[in-house]
């Protein structure tokens, strides 16, 4: 059973269509063509791993972490041979996407961190809660090798629609946060080389956001900013979006992506900001490889506005590089991971003009 | 000119002397040892790098971070012939340390991520100031190789009676919050083998330390929680002092040394206590080797109030292992990064029970 739903246009202006499946274990699978998917279902599926996880209290820290022991069992770095975010084909073995072609497909992982039914809000006081919330993973396209920069136009378009998609349906769900982002490259933990991102659905707001909206409800302008750092820290801009180096950044080369109008998130660009940003995701990640002349190890973040944010929060895409230069790799150490304070050797007007060469 | 003072005494109860002598660019060069130095000075000497760095608040994070540029320059994986924390020989090249023989040495760091004098409190709404501060490395002996656990006892109660030592002269000095730590392994992005920590004194009190001082302001009483969690959460003990996998832990196998009696730094323990922390800073890393079979990277970092913290404030050891299995890396990746939130793969009540075998 396939019901496939036309979601809007992409940057190009094209019929955007989600074509969703449901395993036999519950969990969704949804294709984003420019059509609805034709094909059925190849019938081989995987299933979803036991146990759930739970948060807990650092008494410390005021923070939340998340404990999902089963994870320490999952996927890790399969040879070729056995990708696992590939088309399955009939016959062969089952892999997480059910269909033997796809364009953009988006699954519930395996392994989430976060899942099930939102949670009632804890008790004051309580260290422990439920790790409510959703996790899935979105695949770039059937190739097993490639990046962001290697996609087409075209499917950039359809990941920009599927995240505004998902977006839509999460907070919907009462979720009150959402993170898709995407780790590269082994620097970054990936055990997985096939393209793909992820999308975290928080019940709660995490403490970075959560210091974000109450900086921007005091009255942080962040896209009246843009102006007046266009000269030293614009890298690239197009469509109403710049690309910078934002003056406080905490990674060695660290880019943003922000319109200069105020947007909440990617689902208030307009049609010319969504072609902008397709455009730029592609062309932030070719920066990259090209200045440090190899496939460039990052973490990329897409930081909109939670579900209940009060007026004037901005949204960002932020890239944190994991070289401090071609050889040399960023790693977080105590300074960081003791205190919360980072310590930046490269300025980021330096690396601004560096990557604008 | 060398000035040798007593100190006080060490966890064994003999008497600890400070050597101290000034570089010709003004660092200070410390030796630490159960009698006062009594070779003079070699005579080459390393000089300090130009530049200073600043403070810049991120307006979004609310947090100030570091930026450093003179250190993309600093000193990275030397060969074993040019070791800077070796001991300086007669007509030999300089290292850091112009001496040619010491037991524990300390010196301030000649690519500081802070330094210079006390700064002014800034405006209201700045977004610069200076980065003040002090940044010290702490050289564990003249080997070349080893860790904390191959040490001999004596040079553990020298290293913890030299770090009360650094906590009076820094605080003095009016320096607001004082981070002794060590960064263990190529995984925790160490540039020289020889075994060494660090001390960075901030001028401002961190993130995590202000959210501490806070919790403990509000009644929580980690020595008290000590005893619930003794049977499931305790790896070992010694003298007063408990080592455990705190419930709440951010990385796998993380343990913290933290004592019985509540007290607000290391220079609060008794004889007693001064001695078993010597012990445990051995054990929990040699328990660590042998668990995971390898040297295990891992970052160490020593939590104590800082210099005005109110009343209840209670002192741990943090050690933050870099592996989630024997050839599992532990990253830092988007998640934590763009939220502020851990994932956690090892629940802490199970690594306990590993570590305790």
């Amino acid at each position: 059973m396939l019901t496939s739903t036309l979601i809007g246009t992409d940057g190009a202006g094209r019929s955007v269509y989600r074509s969703k499946h449901i395993n036999q274990d519950g969990r969704h699978v949804l294709l984003y063509a420019h059509a609805p998917h034709a094909h059925p279902p190849t019938g081989a599926e995987l299933d979803r791993a036991e146990g759930s996880g739970e948060l807990r209290r650092h008494p410390l820290r005021l923070e939340w972490n998340i404990y999902a022991p089963a994870r320490q069992d999952r996927t890790y770095k399969p040879d070729g041979a056995a990708d696992p975010l590939a088309p399955s084909q009939p016959g062969g073995p089952a892999t997480e996407i059910p269909f033997a072609t796809f364009d953009l497909a988006v699954f519930e992982n395996r392994f989430p961190s976060l899942s099930g039914a939102s949670a009632d809000a804890p008790a004051a006081g309580a260290q422990l809660r439920p790790a409510a919330g959703r996790c899935e993973v979105v695949v770039y396209g059937p190739e097993r090798e490639g990046s962001l920069a290697t996609l087409t136009i075209d499917r950039r378009r359809l990941l920009v629609a599927a995240w505004n998609d998902r977006y839509s349906e999460m907070f919907a769900a009462g979720h009150e946060f959402v993170l898709p982002f995407e780790n590269r490259g082994e620097e970054a933990g990936v055990t997985l080389h096939h393209p793909h991102g992820q999308i975290y659905a928080f019940d709660f707001v995490p403490p970075v956001q959560a210091a974000s909206a109450r900086a921007f409800a005091a009255g942080f302008d962040l896209a009246a900013r843009l102006n007046d750092w266009r000269q030293d820290f614009e890298v690239m801009n197009a469509g109403g979006l710049s690309v910078f180096a934002p003056p406080f950044a905490r990674f060695p080369f660290e880019l943003w992506i922000a319109s200069r109008a105020p947007r909440r998130g990617p689902w208030d660009y307009n049609r010319e900001e969504l072609d902008a940003f397709a455009t730029l995701l592609g062309n932030v990640t070719q920066r990259y490889d090209d200045y440090f002349g190899r496939p460039t190890p990052y973490m990329m973040s897409l930081h909109a506005a939670p579900r209940r944010a009060g007026a004037g929060f901005q949204f960002t895409t932020q890239f944190y590089p994991l070289l401090r230069s071609r050889d040399r790799v960023k790693f977080l150490a105590s300074i960081e991971q003791a205190t919360g304070v980072f310590t930046v050797d490269v300025l980021p007007e330096w690396a601004a003009k560096e990557l604008r060469r």
